[in-house]
């Protein structure tokens, strides 16, 4: 078995995965997998990434095989979308004795296709988070998640923060700690990985409100409404899905949403922004290179609190307003004047 | 007794008095009381305040005895340090059937000198909120407070917010609901009034210190773990003055605090911005016309804290930049470097 204290792995080269690399440097030595052989090279030649000098202790690597015989501790950082086909291509290499802590906010859907999913067909039983999907595919176990206010081009700055290692297991919370964290960076644990991931899926959705409010001029009362109201709709959804309220209400929760639903450099925020200026979806789609990822999580979500017949008033009027163009300004008053039963109801 | 839905009083001509009132008076006649007779002359020749319009329905007067007898429903929105007084003088024409509302956050401190504070005398008796000081110093008992994301300068421009009506009495808040609802102001009630006063008083402390992380230019990443943690520290000195979570958790916590600590129009926000830009506490006092309120709550909040031996390390911190001139950066990594014992821990 490697020892972790030598080598970290980081799969996934792109901005918040450079970021983590970034910060594991500082304790260890890492390797930084990529899949595409450019990418690699070009990082070992360059010494950069996104305009930010790497540490001489990180290095690239595009072979699966190796990053997995020197590393114990791996963090997969990809897109939600792709999370499951990386595991498939980790998941020969990987023994028991690996520790995977992911960084990736989304849902793995499976076992249906899109139209099905528009016809209202989509169950829990096709949704996964990312750490489900590892043990899904893999033999590892001791799994956690990176989950809090981490805008990775705040972090590649050099900028202090704090995150969140949820996990069910000390021993990789404990870990987490001891390779990130410094002045710079606090390290919190929290035993409710579910979530920690589902507040850090969740959170994208109410940033793409907070950019429709700020597209539409509003201010910063109804923005912070939104995140009071957007806030109570995510636990209670997690709720259903089984987690507890207390990720909800700590860093990976607050913290996250409140970073992520007032930075105008989330591509949540922007998308919604360019909504609420009045912009349509399928012009946005056709000028954004990478879909913002809330606009997934927002229609996954959608669809299971309709099967969990949940009523997330705030949810519901996103899902208008994207999917359906539904005026923004009578979303703002139903949501306004909408009965609440009570203020807090956690 | 006069009727509530004739006319209701505020008291106090105010930025957020004169929002409250411009709420208000879609649904009835306001009295607009100022202690000041130049300002009620120049409001009813001008009929506007701030540069906003008031509505036709409402009417400055400098009359107390006037006001009360009009008035079943009384809003009072003068600041903490002036509350006392106010319901002194308004105290001997009020009866046990008049409800009081207020707008103000902040503490009334009573029965010690401020030399004595300094020397480290403050015990719980002598603060109160302004709840306890309307029942300390008048007959009435039907008393709620408003508490929420609303900065005035937002409200009188037209923009939609919410309020939370924090009040032991049902009928208070279904009052309070009737006479301020609207398609663009939503009002929750929460029976923790204390807890409402608390949040709303204590997430001044919290805005400085967002001011202060901004004027050394640091990022959305940092201000959301001070929201996150500085909401933690709030609820636990609610817990130790007998409030429950949940107004933190709600409206009057989560998003006052968000509104509060991120935007650059309050005063608390401001005079952190500039401690941060390295300006000396008393270069600030001589150019500020009005002290921060939260500049007050936090000495009032430290000394307290240390009654009860509350460890409120974000407290602390501030109250050593603010009073004792401590370096800002050595603040920060304290706080990054703090051995938290949890995430969430309420």
């Amino acid at each position: 078995m490697p020892d972790f204290q030598q080598t970290v792995g980081v799969v996934g080269a792109g901005t918040f995965g450079t970021a983590i690399a970034n910060l594991l440097s500082r304790r260890v030595d890492v390797l930084l997998y990529s899949r595409n052989p450019d990418t690699v090279e070009r990082i070992n030649r360059e010494r950069q990434n996104f305009g930010i000098n790497l540490s001489p202790r990180i290095n690239a690597i595009g072979n699966v095989q190796e990053l997995v015989e020197k590393c114990t501790l791996i963090f997969p950082v990809v897109p939600s979308d792709g999370f499951r086909s990386t595991m498939t291509r980790l998941g020969p290499h990987l023994r028991p004795y690996h520790i995977l802590i992911h960084g990736t906010k989304g849902f793995d859907v499976q076992g249906i296709t899109p139209a099905q999913m528009d016809e209202g067909l989509l169950e829990p039983q096709h949704v996964s988070t990312m750490s489900q999907v590892i043990t899904q595919e893999t033999v590892v176990r001791r799994v956690g998640c990176l989950s809090g206010p981490n805008l990775a081009t705040e972090i590649l700055e050099g900028q202090p923060t704090a995150t969140v290692i949820g996990s069910v297991y000390e021993e990789v919370i404990e870990l987490g700690k001891k390779v990130l964290s410094s002045d710079a960076f606090h390290v919190f644990g929290n035993n409710d990985i579910l979530g920690a991931e589902l507040a850090g899926a969740l959170k994208n959705i109410i940033a793409i409100g907070s950019g429709i409010l700020r597209g539409r001029g509003l201010g910063k009362n109804l923005q912070a409404m939104l995140i009071t109201r957007g806030l109570m709709e995510m636990a209670r959804f997690g709720q259903a899905m089984g987690s507890t309220n207390s990720a909800f209400f700590g860093t990976a929760g607050i913290g996250d949403l409140v970073a992520t639903a007032t930075s105008k450099n989330s591509r949540n925020f922007t998308f919604g922004f360019r909504l609420g200026k009045g912009e349509k979806m399928a012009d946005i789609e056709a000028t954004m290179p990478e879909l913002a990822e809330g606009v997934r999580t927002l229609k996954i979500t959608w669809h299971l609190a309709n099967y969990y017949k949940l009523r997330l008033p705030i949810t519901q009027m996103l899902y208008n307003i994207v999917f359906d163009g539904y005026n923004i300004d009578k979303a703002i008053k139903f949501l306004i004047t909408y009965p609440y039963d009570v203020d807090v109801d956690f």
